[in-house]
Formats: structure tokens, sequence, C-alpha cells
């Protein structure tokens, strides 16, 4: 992979000054079409061995281009802010949004590369990242985003014979520390390794863009032609994704009609007085494993779907009086904010994940993207069917950085809901709980229960499994509902 | 002023039992109202002695309300990203937008007092401390949030008792520290400090509400009642704020129309050669100190001021060429985010301050309160006045943190901006720089220049001092601007 660029690319300074100043107009115009368009972000990874000059020619892009619209990152030592949360969590934060350039000095690939070079990560954990890295950027890539990814090689002649230059030029000497070399020794397993992690992560939507990092004319160059032609190509075919045809495979139907939540048994109630004594139990069974010492080493992620006035907000109001304010944080999900639009669907609740020690229950929840915007088209066919995967790894990763995850979905029969709309209507200080849009969805009723069925179907999985919740009688749903987050911790402690 | 909670307050628990759920009910619906309305959020402080009671309080209020929306945030041990900002960093983060309610356990009061407790601090650091609340809440009571500040209070006799009964409940024995008991050791002195701190900052807009922590369903109720006074009245004048006599001091006009701007000599220039090779050796030195270990004790801010086509972003892209990508953002400011809407004028501008060995650049800033705000009557009068006291307080504390603050207002005669205007039209790449409401913004040009004389004369301080920077010719003005910048930071490292 790294032939090409080892064969001393160069260009002349007489070249560059006659190219440059036209690319670099170009390249303005491009970045405010970008920013008048503001229908997508372009992501630009740099990463590469030492000494191809990738500041520097971040910095020329920066110069080239308007700085105040491109947001570069430098990820070095996680803060302890984002040691906390899945690693995913501090690049998510980056995210440049929609009319914006966001350079990601590091990303996603340093971690797993530098892991598996010093041989602190199987080769089995890197094709876990690799597979990981893959996800994401196929999402953020049908989330509309521009990705580039620019690896500035040299061969070890080069980069020996270019640590040992920046080593005696005083202007330089100090950015060579003890760390490159060791690098440098390494160079052939680096190598090697990262071209097995190039080779499984250039994609058609994501490719990665080798440049010969030795001659600065050349590689400013490359660098500037290529970002220019991408975002030129994308600005010229913006309804690119709309237009593409796209072969989701159907979802199973079944052909009698018999879906998950039929089989449930809704009768299923608890007296007043056991609710009472059990409640109680419940939740002080609930306040002590939230202040277990062990639980600092954890955080919790409750989710809660269920048709409208099934009991979402009891519930969660059982929950938090259990807990000490001052760790949990419900995050109740409506429309989203611009600054929320202007990123992929998942950012939102990527943004509120818990820190150790604490709880964050979402009232409805990413699911919004396989329920109403389904039924309602708010997305596309091929955007919500990708989205099960998409919900799938984001799950998977709050999990495996010690996260509990507890998935309710509150089932209720259309009679029920109807008594209970009815009730809302009736008492006053329920009226604000019953639109005109709730009578609206129930009258989709039996595609949102298509729609639940698919999502059981498709995201209950043994790390975040759903727990179907029958939830005619409010008291039976509630204790359910407290016993499985309970059980859930402590098997986890 | 702890005398009235010291009487031994108490509720039976057959009265609190008729009173709790009409209570509960009106809170509720005052929570809907504050939500429906959303033109203010409420902010509540919980503050006092130990074993008060104090998150059993915050937890009941949760349970009466829908938690959905009520903010609770506990300040422990500052972040690291926390504490490379300035200390009140984390309590703007932690604000409720408005329509929500806040609940900060902490707050910006515990550091003061126990530092103070514990003679960390002098008199004059506490009384410093103070003015900094002070004006902090007048801000925030300004910007229409509702402040509640609530003193948990317990005798020192009660206390002993409560902290020996908590030791000797299994339930709560684990939450008695030594670090309780040295509190309590401290109590005489402690209780001193605080009535001292609480009678200084017991304002109108912001009143301390002192309540006796002994007697539970005493301290609910007294909670309760209070913020649900304070919200209803709140709601029921709406439109207090409007309608308030502001008597604001007028600014001094000078009888001979005479401004500060005026006395610049904007015939300074610089040859093209003498620019070309100044400017190469600023950008070099600034490339060098941002370089040097010791930056990364500090931060930089810069603000850029000036009439439309100054040359701001010309000036800001010669700094950023310097700069290494990874160390600076550049903050383009524009319409406010709705995120950003719903918070005090002053949110945006904290949210992005640099953490350390960073620089931030703001293309236009906090000074569009004084400015474009003042002139286009965005904002009252009694607003825009209170804030160069309000932007005094903010520059003050970035910089006592460790920030080096450089403002520049890039001054260009009237004609140079036509001359400029019209250049920006004929050339094509230029156009999008050009807009009607610059051609608006140029018919008020001497009320801008009246707005901007006073901004130099009430915000110019010794800690974030104007540079006024001649703009005609846009190479004396890029130079002067490094070489302000580069001195600033070498003065300071």
């Amino acid at each position: 992979m790294f032939e090409s660029a080892e064969l001393g690319h160069k260009l002349s300074k007489e070249a560059y000054k006659k190219i440059e100043p036209q690319l670099r107009a170009d390249l303005l115009d491009a970045q405010f079409a970008l920013s008048r368009d503001a229908s997508f972000p372009v992501i630009i990874l740099i990463s590469g061995v030492r000494g191809t000059g990738k500041s520097e020619t971040v910095n020329l892009l920066n110069e080239w281009m308007d700085p105040r619209y491109i947001h570069a990152h430098a990820f070095d030592n996680p803060s302890d802010e984002e040691l906390e949360r899945p690693p995913m969590w501090r690049y998510w934060r980056a995210l440049p949004p929609k009319g914006r350039i966001g350079m990601l000095f590091g990303s996603w690939y340093t971690a797993p590369i530098i892991d598996r070079v010093f041989k602190r990560t199987g080769a089995r954990e890197m094709l876990a990242a690799i597979d990981e890295i893959n996800h994401l950027e196929r999402m953020l890539a049908d989330e509309g985003a521009l990705i580039l990814k620019f690896w500035f090689h040299l061969s070890k002649k080069a980069q020996r014979k270019r640590l040992k230059e920046m080593k005696a030029d005083p202007a330089t000497s100090w950015k060579i520390t003890k760390r490159d070399w060791d690098f440098f020794k390494m160079y052939d397993r680096f190598s090697r390794i990262s071209e097995h992690v190039l080779r499984e992560t250039s994609t058609g939507h994501a490719p990665w863009l080798v440049v010969e990092g030795a001659d600065p004319q050349y590689r400013y160059v490359t660098v500037g032609r290529t970002l220019l032609e991408a975002m030129r190509k994308r600005l010229n075919r913006k309804d690119d994704r709309k237009l593409r045809i796209t072969q989701t495979a159907p979802l199973v139907t079944p052909v009698d009609n018999l879906h998950v939540l039929d089989k449930m048994d809704l009768s299923l109630a608890l007296p007043k007085k056991k609710y009472t004594a059990d409640i109680k139990k419940l939740q002080g069974r609930l306040a002590r494993l939230t202040r277990n010492p062990r639980f600092m080493k954890h955080s919790v992620v409750c989710v809660f779907e269920g048709m409208d006035a099934a009991g979402k907000g009891g519930a969660i109001r059982r929950i938090a009086a259990a807990l000490d304010a001052r760790l949990y944080r419900i995050i109740p999900i409506a429309a989203p904010s611009d600054e929320e639009k202007a990123q992929p669907y998942l950012w939102r609740f990527w943004r509120y994940l818990p820190r150790k020690g604490r709880l964050v229950i979402y009232d409805r929840s990413w699911y919004g993207r396989v329920l109403v915007e389904r039924i309602e088209g708010f997305c596309s066919e091929s955007d919500w069917m990708r989205a099960y995967s998409e919900i799938n790894d984001f799950e998977e990763q709050v999990v495996a950085h010690g996260g509990i995850m507890c998935k309710f979905w509150l089932q209720i029969s259309k009679d029920e809901q109807l008594k209970r709309f009815k009730e809302r209507e009736a008492t006053r200080f329920k009226q604000f709980k019953i639109t005109k849009e709730d009578w609206r969805n129930r009258e989709k009723w039996n595609e949102y229960q298509k729609a639940a069925a698919d999502i059981i179907d498709r995201t209950s999985t043994s790390c975040a499994p759903w727990t179907l919740v029958p939830a005619n009688d409010k008291n039976y749903a509630r204790v359910t509902i407290l016993q499985t987050l309970a059980k859930a911790i402590e098997k986890t402690l």
C-alpha cells in the first residue's frame, strides 16, 4: 500500500508557486460554498508516521482557507471526563457540524495501531477495533459526512534522515524526543500493522489517501487538490444521497401477523397493598446499590419507550425517588436543538452519556429513529434500516465501557390507552399531557406496534436486552421495572 | 441570622399529611407553567451544615415535581477540564436553561466559606469572593433568573446530636466520616463566617432563605412553599422586568463631540517590504512563544471588534498562520443557537473559554451587547448599561486565572470603509463578504463610533486593556496586532 508513497515524489518550488494562488482561491470558494450549503460536514483525519509534516500541512490548509470555519482537534491524553465515557465519546464531541471542516489529528485510529505495535493488544482485539471503526465511518458517511483520511508516509530510510535533520536543526530539535526513536525502532512492525489497518478500513465512502511526506510542495498540493476535488464533487451532487438507489433488505413480516408484543400477558397486575410494600423495598435496594462503592466503576443508562400514556413518566419518577438527585439525570427527548440538528442523529444521545457512578434515564431515545421517524417518513427507508445496527454498535460501546443498559418497552392495550387519554382530558392537571398529536399517533397504532416488534427483533442483544413490560396495570409495570434495574446492577457489581 | 432557625420549628406528621397533596399538585402546576412559559430559569442553591437533610429535601422536590425538567448538580472535586478554566466555569456549565429548574448542591459559596474556615484564605480574599458572587447573582437576576438560596441550619447541639444519630444508624453510618467531625470541631468559626457571607450576599434579587434543618416535615413544607410562592409570583408578573423603572445613569457625552477614536492617526502605514519582513519575524516570535513550556500554564483570549470591513478576518488569519492548528480555535460570532438563547448572554462566550496552553480568538464578541444590541435596540438600555461591569467581571476572572487577554478595536475611516465595500462588490470571491446589512450599519456610523468610545472608556481595564489599531493600512494594523499579542504573552511568561 505504501509503495507509491516511496517513489520520491517531488514538486519544484517554481511549479508550486504557479499552482498555489489558484488552488488557494478555489479552496476558499469551495469552503464558502460548503458553509452556505451547510448540508454536510467535512471530516479530515490526519495520520501517519513522525516527521512527515502533518501539522505543517494542516496549518497551511488553515492559512489557505478561512480558519474561522475549520475546527482542528488534537487527541492527546484523554481528560478525566473523557476517560469516564466510552473511548469514542471524545471523537463524537469533536465532530464538526454541517457546513464546517473538522481536522482530527490522531483520531480513532491512533490507539488501535499503537496498542498493537507495542503488543498491548492482541490480533483479535485489533480486528474488533477495525470493525468498530468501519461501522462508525459507515454511519458518518450515511449521515452525510464527507470523510477524507490522509496517511502521511515516509520510507524507513527517509524517516531516519528526517528525524536526524530535525534533531540537528535548532528550530525543530526540541520536537524530537526519545519516544520518537522508540517508535522508529518499531518502524517495520508499525508499517506492517498500519498497512493492515489501512487496507481493512479503506472504503468507498471513507478511503485512505496515502501521501508521500518527504517533499513539502508535493505534499501540500496533493492534499489541497484532493480536498478541493472531493468538496467540489460533493457540492455538485448534493442530491446524490437521495438519488442513490438503496437496496434495503425487507424485514421479516410474519404471515400470521403475530408479533412478540401480542404474546404479552397484559392482564398481569399487582394489588395496591403488595405494590406499596414491594416498591418501597425495591427503592431501598436501588438506593443501597447506587451507594455501593463498586457502583463508582460503572454507569447506568435506562431507556424508556412505549406508546403514549403507557406510564413512562410515572415509572421514571419511581426510579428517581430511589436515587440521590446528584447522581442521575433524566433526558426527555423532544425536538432536537439546532446544534443537534447539525450533527448525526446519535450525537444528542452521546453527549449526555453519564460519567462513572452516575445514571442517565432517557425518556424516549434514539429508538425514535426506527419508530416515529420511520412511521412519519422523517427519514428515508435506508436511513432507518441502517439505524438498527448503528444503535447496536452504540449500545455495545456503552456496555463494553462498564455501562449497565436497561431498555424498557411499556406495552398497554389499545383500550387501556383510550381509557387513559380520556382520563387525562378530564383531569385538570393532566390536560397538558394529552395533545392532538397523541390522538394522531393512536390512529397509527398498528404501524407503531409493527415497528416496535422490529425493534425488539433487531436490537434486543445479549449486552443490551429489551425488557417488555406489561403496563396495563401501573403497579405491576413499576415493580417489574425497578426489579429489572436492581437485578441488572447487582449482576454487574 | 440563624436565631430563627434554632427555635425548634416543627410540623406534625398529621399536619404534613394534610398539606402535602395540595402543595405537591401546586408545585407541579407551577413547574409546568414555568416550562410552557420558558422565559426564565429557576436557580436553587442548596447549602448549609451537615446532617440537615439537604439531599433528602432535593430528592423530595424531585419526587413532587417532574424530575425530567429539573437538573440537579453536585460540585465535588472539579474535573481537569474544569480546573483549566476560571473557577466559575463549572457553574456556568451547569446553569439551567429558561423554563427549567436547576438545583446546585455546593455552588459558588462552598469554596470561599470552607477556604476561609480553614484559613487557607485571608479576610481580603473572602471579600473579593463575596464581591464576585454578588456581581454574578446580580447579573443572573438581571438576565431574568429566579434565584433562591436555601441555607439549612442546625444549632451546635442539634448538629452534634444529628451526627451521632446518623453514626449509630446502620443505614446512614457510612455517610459520617472523619471529615464531618473535623468540620464539626470548627462549628463556631464556620457559623460565624457563614453568617458573614450570608449577610453580605443576601440581596433583594437573590435572598438567602435560612431553614431549620432538624424536623423533616417542617423543612420539606418550608422549602416547598417558598419555592411555590416564588415561582407563582414570578409567573404572574412576567412583565415585571420590562415595567421596572430603570434609572440608568447617563454616560458622559463630550460636549465638543471629540471621542478617543477621533484622535487616532489613521494615516499610519507600513510599506509592503517592511511589512513582509516584520510579519514573518513576528509570526516566528509568536510560534516560539506558544511552544514555550511555560505557555502551558496560561491561555490566550483574543477579541476582535471594529466596523465592517476593518480587516478583522485578515488580521486573525495572520495570527492563525503563526500557530499550531491544534492549539487555537476561532469563534466567529453570529446569531446565537437556540441553546445559547436560553441562557444569559455571556454564556456562549464562557462555553468556549480555552484550556491551558490554548488560544481562542473571538471574531466579534460579548461586546455585541454594547454595540449592535445597544444600537439596534435588541436589549433595553438598562441591559446594556449593566453589561459594561458584567463584561469587566468576566474578563477579570479570565485574567485572574492565568488568561492573557488582548482586545483589538480596528479603526478605519468612513471613506476607507466605502472604498473597501466597493472593492468587495467588484471582486467575485469577496462578494459574500458584503451584504445589505453592512450598508445599513454604515448609515449608523456615528452611533457605532459613539458606542465604541463608550466601550473603550468603560472596559479598557489594566487587566484587559483595549488596543486601538489604526487600520486604514492593513499592513500597519496587522503588524501592530501581532506585536501587541506577542508582547502580552512575553510579559506574562
